[in-house]
């Protein structure tokens, strides 16, 4: 897998229910805007707030609507239900599994490692690592990924952690086989400057276009373009993300006219100043 | 409920399947060493390695064995999955749920407020709210938990921080008639001299003998002799907490002759060397 | 040394200045309302703000109005300037020196520890270890401490983490001779049934009179009133800590009437809501 | 100010004393190794561990033996003693003043903004800002950097945070005539590509030909080459700052045969592994 693959918003109704007719919708529209592959059930899709089998209903409609490679995020605090639900995704015909560091529990590293060893032992699909800073507390370094890359079954790694030093050391240390996605929009033409395959975004669920460019641009070699380009968008990014988190990005997502409906709770709709704040961002598109 | 409750560790074999007749075994060890109530699927079950059935499933088997109260822990990171986890205990007869906070996307005091109203709306038994730091890195304030006293179904707190500040501003601002529990056994019995109704301590599943005794001391006015008990365990109950976690309680319950059983992955058992300083630690009970 | 000693506020004048009238009032002011010892140049004191010349002028003049022991603070980030000012401090006549951990650089444990036998060796007078993480983010394990107890001029610590675990892990480690001190108001009665020597507390300089009482209580086997009055300041001392910091500590000493003076940036005054939030706290004494 | 700046680490003899003549050494050093510019006094000289004389002294012969221009830093967490640190580093002949964000006690940000305009208002030399959490855990925004570029003497900043979106943020909103440096030595090469005027890196006391040698394939349009240069210093990098700090920093300069002398207590000498593994790195250089 290379290129922008957004870690796809799930729309819900406004009383909380999965909106299948949505979410089927939303695979086209980002679609039709450029992505290269999707990524269903990755922490924008508030996925650690559904069920194991509204998980994998969600993989299996974004297999059947799409019409590029489906990388779906399959982790859990526990072993056993992150094997349980990578095995649903991959009977759904998903291309790979993105599994997030174990969280709840503290881990040290050789914890980590083996646990990830296990993950890829048993799966029928590719694994990717996934390390998210500030939802987990950990962070997946470099040195470990750069291990788990011998691994035939460790394809690549989604970092989040908006660190171009870890990032430039795990594209060094875990070889150029490995698929390796930034997940911080913000830094995401630098990432590729330091050796990114692509990126996995969460402002691809607003800006799929622009995020596309990005990457265009740079695989054309104009990194100069790319990095203007992505400076063009870190207010927006930044509004989706850190700032206003999962109810910003489906409120900008609505600017958009994009099929996003409602976060679940605790998340809470944004208010009408943030409202305003996001639909003046998005306008400047 | 007031007292002492062990949050139960859940016994499973060394494959990592729930150990049912080792579960049935341990509540008769721990109630025939004086506790007070239960506390099935606490952090100390390793509920967040845990599936939706199986929670339910030990929450039942502990109620059917149980001659004491059992409060049950049914919090997940999403209200709907807290809903129905809370709503599988009462069905199991479970006497009360102990929710933690909502952990893996950050919330502000106000969504958690607005999401624990919810939880005790819909519970149709009593709602304990339940702050572990160290484990969701999301403190529960002393004035929001005095806030959700108010509510008819909130009944209690169990606060983990180990934070006697925090202790006693909860205790005054929440009120009398609200249960309140420390879960951070090495200060226990400060705790207790602070106004806590009682404790839920993993150190209870090792030692529920002495938990109990530091409770009693303390009922009977003798705060010097429970505070010296307290502080003659400390040792013991970082060692299996903050120290070695879940692996290091299951060894040293074993120590003990406890039906523990094995931890399930990401965690690890134990090295020899932490065996052998955990069975001297126990050796001194 | 025992009992209680307020980390005495230093008046400046609203220009800045050192006002050496009003901190020869002050030193009059707290010992009349019944404290033990005093302690110019801790944390509360604004130390890190003032030249070395004027720390030790500071140390120079409570000595010479004080009529009962002084402990002076004199650490700093580098060695060489801690056992210079820790010179002064005894060439002015201070019965010991409160030694912060080094800040600004990071250290291991080893390293503080060999740092604190330096400054030990070399100085005239007692060294008490004294370690703030709210300041610092340095945590002096009682481990460490522990240690450091053996040295013949370590004398005992001051330890404001508010961390009965920590601060009963250090009485016992550190042994019987060990002057130890909490510096956390909050928890001051608590330390004390942990075996505290006494308490550093910046609520004593606004309510030394309090303070005096819940140490008298407790000397008196009256745990549970000290406890209780500890109880009824816990919103004071907040407020003159952790919420409003120096700044609402002198606003509150000027609501006393004690001659507390102004305070130095990079600090600013109180607004006048927060004025009379404390004026109205103070009243309640 | 442009181009490549050592924060020049201070000789000390072995005894702890200001080794004079190993410094007026050191400033030829690196000056013949292609340095635009000075550092004197920043956090790799140890200015926290000397007292205000010597870091005035330490300016003054940096003046003495420059040819090109001197920054110094002048930052203490009081603002007093920075205004004249700030004055006696003016009347040494510097060029400017590097002003860390003031330590020890907590600041909201409108009282950092209060702070610097105030060191801004009073110096008569440029002020530059400097934001380093790793030793203050304070981080100044971009928008407050953007704010505070609107003063007329505040000429720029150097932000060692490390941090691409922020880095981003405070060139657009601290505007063109802002003089930005970059801090973090493993991320120069893409910190230049953000728009960085160049970097103050604690990797050019050790490696000043190949930081200056990033800056300029960088400015001839050669970007790639740029970070590829980087890249293959980023494991020397960390060795000399974040894993070993300043010893290890002053070890490594050794191993180049640099007048580097020894570090002052509370640091330590690196032991002897860490010596051969900083050996090891020089010698890929």
């Amino acid at each position: 897998m290379e290129g922008i693959g957004p870690p796809l918003a799930t729309p819900f109704t406004e009383d909380g229910d999965l909106d299948e007719g949505s979410l089927r919708e939303l695979v086209g529209w980002v679609e039709a805007r450029g992505v290269d592959f999707l990524v269903p059930c990755g922490s924008n899709s508030e996925a650690e707030l559904m069920s194991v089998e509204e998980r994998a209903r969600v993989v299996e409609l974004v297999v059947e609507e799409a019409s590029v490679p489906v990388l779906a995020g399959t982790g859990h605090p526990g072993l056993r239900e992150t094997k349980r639900q990578t095995q649903l995704a991959a009977d759904a015909g998903a291309d790979g599994a993105l599994v997030v560091t174990p969280f709840y529990f503290p881990h040290d590293e050789g914890a980590l490692e083996t646990y990830y060893r296990e993950v890829a032992d048993d799966a029928e699909i590719p694994v990717y690592l996934y390390s998210v800073p500030p939802y987990t507390n950990v962070t997946l370094s470099s040195d470990a990924a750069g291990r788990l890359a011998d691994h035939s079954n460790v394809a690549g790694m989604k970092d989040s952690s908006g660190n171009l030093e870890a990032f430039g050391r795990t594209r060094r240390l875990a070889g150029d086989e490995f698929d390796f996605f930034v997940g911080a929009g913000s830094v995401a033409a630098h990432a590729l400057d330091a050796g990114a395959d692509g990126g996995i975004l969460g402002l691809a669920n607003v800006a799929p276009e622009a995020c596309a460019e990005i990457y265009e641009r740079h695989r054309e070699g104009d990194t100069e373009g790319a990095r203007e380009l992505n400076a063009s968008l870190v207010e927006l990014n930044r509004a989706v993300t850190s700032v206003h988190g999962v109810p910003g990005l489906k409120a900008a997502m609505r600017a958009r006219g994009a099929p996003a409906g409602y976060a679940r709770a605790p998340h809470r709709p944004v208010d009408d100043e943030t409202r305003e704040e996001l639909e003046t961002l998005v306008a400047e598109l």
